[in-house]
């Protein structure tokens, strides 16, 4: 499995909300193609920032089939008005 | 459940020996009281970088219990020699 990491520094006092519109938006990128789970962690030396994890079946599931659909159009316009900074996103290939 | 995140830069052309080390080391960590898991991840855009996420049952078992104990020296010595520079090490709260 690809294992995506997204680290969401939020607006201070917009986590909570954040979180709520997080769920909703799980709903919308797990319809994706190659799309297997989503981890949502919350720093404790960071409180305003989220590490998501996304785990998908290739890169190019995730980089090319999600970000070109709809669905991401959705998911942005869910979460983007509560980042503080352009999220940092990297690949990691699952060992175990 | 609180994941420790450590980013491993290993010095490049080591990551087949870190990978068979950290394999050793697993046996060691999964010792300590408080641990849970333990994922590994090779980097896809940064290749020699790895990223080792532990689940803890508290952040102090990782940074007061385990990081105090015999074993935590066990694993140093073994991984140590394979890091290109110190891990940068944080603590999330996993929600789900």
């Amino acid at each position: 499995m690809i294992m995506e990491t997204a680290y969401m520094d939020i607006v201070p006092g917009k986590e909570l909300e954040f979180e709520a519109a997080i769920e909703e938006a799980k709903g919308i990128v797990s319809q994706a193609k190659g799309f297997q789970v989503l981890h949502l962690h919350r720093g404790v030396e960071r409180p305003s920032t989220y590490l998501v994890a996304i785990g998908w079946d290739t890169v190019e599931d995730h980089m090319e089939g999600f970000r070109n659909s709809d669905l991401f159009v959705q998911w942005r316009g869910l979460l983007g008005p509560f980042f503080a900074a352009p999220p940092a996103v990297e690949h990691w290939n699952l060992f175990e």
